[in-house]
C-alpha cells in the first residue's frame, strides 16, 4: 500500500528533522523467566541476526505491531506537540516497510527516503518484551534499516531545519554512521543545531571514545538517561557523571526514570519531576517521548523548565499504554496543564 | 521469520477446527465523518479492491497492526478457555502473512496450512475503523486468503474434530465457497458437528438462498446477530426471524449487541444478558468471541445457560480493548466468575 497524502517539500522549513532506524515493533508479554532462558538483559537493546530473532518470535507469545523506531517515536511525538518534523531512514518494499511509512506519514512527519530495491533485507523489526513491572527488553534485527547511504541524506531537508536528531543506535553499522557523520557535516554548515541521543546503555559501551568526541565537538544538544551517562563517564555515579557532563555539552537533558529528570544548561540544573501516572502499563518509548517534549519546547523557544515539563508529560503518555506513539494529541495535554506552546 | 513451535498433528483430536479468511487487521481510530466521506456503511464489513484499499489506508490515522479474521478470532477465543483448536486458511509469504501465522500458533491454535507461493497476491488485510462509541467498521482487501483450494482442505483434521466451524464471509469468493462444501461433505460422513456463523449483514444479503440450504440441510449450530437473521429471513422484526430460525435449526446462538444474546435449542429460548464493562473501547471480534465461548461449552458438554454465559464473559473481555483477540486468559476469567470448565 502507498501513501501519497503527505507531499510536504523537503525544502519546507522544519522545526526537527531526524535520522534514525526505522523498525516496526512487535510488541509481546512475557514473564522474567523468559528473559532469562534468552539471555536478554532486561530493559536493554540487543541487536540479533536473523536466525536469532526467528528462534525468539518462535517462542513468543502473540503480539501487535506498531511502528517504533526511537528518532521516529520522537518525531511522531514533536508532531503531536505541533512542531513540524521529518524523518530519514531506510525501509524495504515489504508489509512492515509499508506499515512505517503510512504512520509516519498520518502522523505528519515528512518521510521521503525511497525504500530499498526489490530483493532487499526487509524493514528491521524490534521484537519488544514487555514484563509485568511494565518494563520493556529489545532484541532488534536490523534488516535493511542501516543500509542508508550518504546520498540519501536529504541536504536540503537538514539544511532547512532548525534541529538534526540523531541516534545513537545509528552508530552499530557502518554504513548508517557514515550517514550521520555527513548529516552532522551538512548541519554545522547551515546554522542547524545537532541533537544526539545516546540510545541504549549497551550501545553506549560499543562506541564511548567516539561518542564522546562528538559531544565535545559538534553536538549541541544532549539526550541520555542515567545508565547511558554513567556508562559514558564509566563512573561510579550519576552524580560524578552530572559533573563530568557539564565539562563538556552546553544543553543536555538526563531522564532518570521514576525520580523525574534533569536539563543542565548555561551553568545551572533545573530538575524536573516526573508527570504522575495511573499505572505503568510499557516505558516502550519513554526516553522518546520525553525528547519529543524537550526538542518541541526548544524549537518554540520554551525555557528549560517548560522543556522538561513537556517532556515529562509526553514520557507519561507513553507509559500509560501499549506501543510508543502517542495515542493522545500531546498539545491538548499539555493546554490541559497549562502550557499553550 | 518462521513459528516451529507448534507441531500438533492434524490427526490429534480436536475440539473445533475452523475454516476461514486469514486477516491481519489494521486498527485506526477516525470520526464519523471519515466514514461518511469514504461511503462506509456503520458496523458493517465491506470487501474492497486494492487501490480502493490503498486510498482508504491513504486517508486514515496511524494504525496499529494485531491478527485478525472472523473464525480465527474465535479459535483462539476457544483456545484461550481450553478447548483444542485448530484453523485452515491461506496466508501469502509476507510479513503480514508471518504474523499471522505466528499468532495462531503462539496461542496454541494448530495451524498447518501452506502459504501461497512466491509472487501471489498479498495476505488479506483489514481496514478496522473505530469510531468514538467503540463502533468498528471494516474495508476488508481478501488478497490472497481466498485460494484456498480443495486439496488444502485437511480432511484428516476434520475428521477428528468435534465441530467444524464455518465463517459465511468465505461465501464471497467462488474457490473459499468450493473449500466450505469440501469441508462439510467431509464433517458429514465423520460424525463432526457443522456450525456455520452469518458474519455479516451484507454478507446474508449476497448469499441468502444458498445459506438457507445451508442451514436446512447441514448446519447443526448456527451463529447470527440480530441485522444478520433478519436480513436472512427479509422479515422486519427479531422475533418474526426468531421464529423462522426455529423452523430451520436445531441449535442457534444469536447476539443482539447492548440486549444479550438469545440461544434457541430444543423447543426452549434462553435469554443471556450481557456481562457488563466499564466501557467499550472497541467492538472487533465481539461476535467472534461470543462464538468462541459457545463453541468451547458446546465442546465440553455444557448446558444451554453455561453457552450463552461464557460467550458473554469473551464478548466482553473483548471489546474492552483494542484487537480481536483477548488478552486475558478466558479460562481464568470463567473461573473467576464461578465457572470451572
Amino acid at each position: 500500500m502507498t501513501d501519497s497524502r503527505n507531499a510536504t517539500d523537503a525544502n519546507s522549513r522544519h522545526d526537527v528533522v531526524a535520522i534514525g532506524n526505522a523498525i516496526v515493533d512487535i510488541i509481546g508479554r512475557c514473564d522474567d523467566a523468559f528473559l532469562t532462558r534468552h539471555d536478554c538483559a532486561k530493559g536493554n537493546m540487543a541487536l540479533v541476526d536473523a536466525e536469532t530473532i526467528n528462534r525468539l518470535y518462535g517462542d513468543m507469545g502473540p503480539g501487535i505491531e506498531a511502528s517504533g523506531g526511537s528518532a521516529a517515536n520522537t518525531m511522531v511525538g514533536a508532531a503531536s506537540f505541533g512542531s513540524a518534523t521529518g524523518f530519514i531512514g531506510k525501509v524495504a518494499q515489504d508489509d512492515f516497510g509499508r506499515v512505517f511509512a503510512h504512520d509516519l506519514n498520518a502522523a505528519n512527519v515528512t518521510f521521503n527516503t525511497a525504500p530499498a530495491g526489490e530483493g532487499s533485507a526487509p524493514t528491521a523489526r524490534s521484537l519488544v518484551l514487555v514484563t509485568p513491572d511494565g518494563e520493556r527488553t529489545m532484541n532488534t534485527f536490523l534488516g535493511v534499516s542501516p543500509e542508508l547511504d550518504h546520498g540519501e541524506v536529504d541536504a536540503a531537508m537538514i539544511e532547512n531545519a532548525a534541529i538534526l536528531y540523531l541516534e545513537g543506535y545509528l552508530f552499530d553499522r557502518p554504513e548508517a554512521k557514515a550517514a550521520f557523520r555527513n548529516a552532522a557535516r551538512i548541519a554545522a554548515g547551515a546554522n542547524t543545531r545537532v541533537a544526539l541521543t545516546l540510545s541504549d546503555g549497551f550501545c553506549v559501551d560499543r562506541h564511548r571514545a567516539e561518542f564522546l568526541a562528538l559531544i565535545r565537538d559538534g553536538v549541541n544538544i544532549l539526550f541520555a538517561n542515567e545508565e547511558e551517562i554513567i556508562a559514558l563517564y564509566e563512573t561510579g555515579s550519576f552524580e560524578s557523571a552530572v559533573d563530568m557532563i557539564r565539562q563538556d555539552t552546553r544543553l543536555a537533558a538526563l531522564t532518570r526514570g521514576a525520580k523525574g529528570s534533569l536539563i543542565l544548561a548555561e551553568g545551572r540544573a533545573y530538575e524536573v519531576p516526573v508527570e504522575e501516572v495511573d499505572r505503568v502499563v510499557d516505558t516502550t518509548g519513554a526516553g522518546d517521548l520525553y525528547a519529543a517534549g524537550v526538542l518541541h519546547a526548544i524549537a518554540k523557544g520554551c525555557d528549560y523548565p517548560i522543556m522538561g515539563r513537556l517532556g515529562s508529560i509526553a514520557a507519561a503518555e507513553i507509559i500509560s499504554h501499549i506501543g510508543a506513539r502517542p495515542q493522545a494529541k500531546l498539545t491538548e495535554l499539555a493546554k490541559s496543564r497549562g502550557i499553550n506552546i
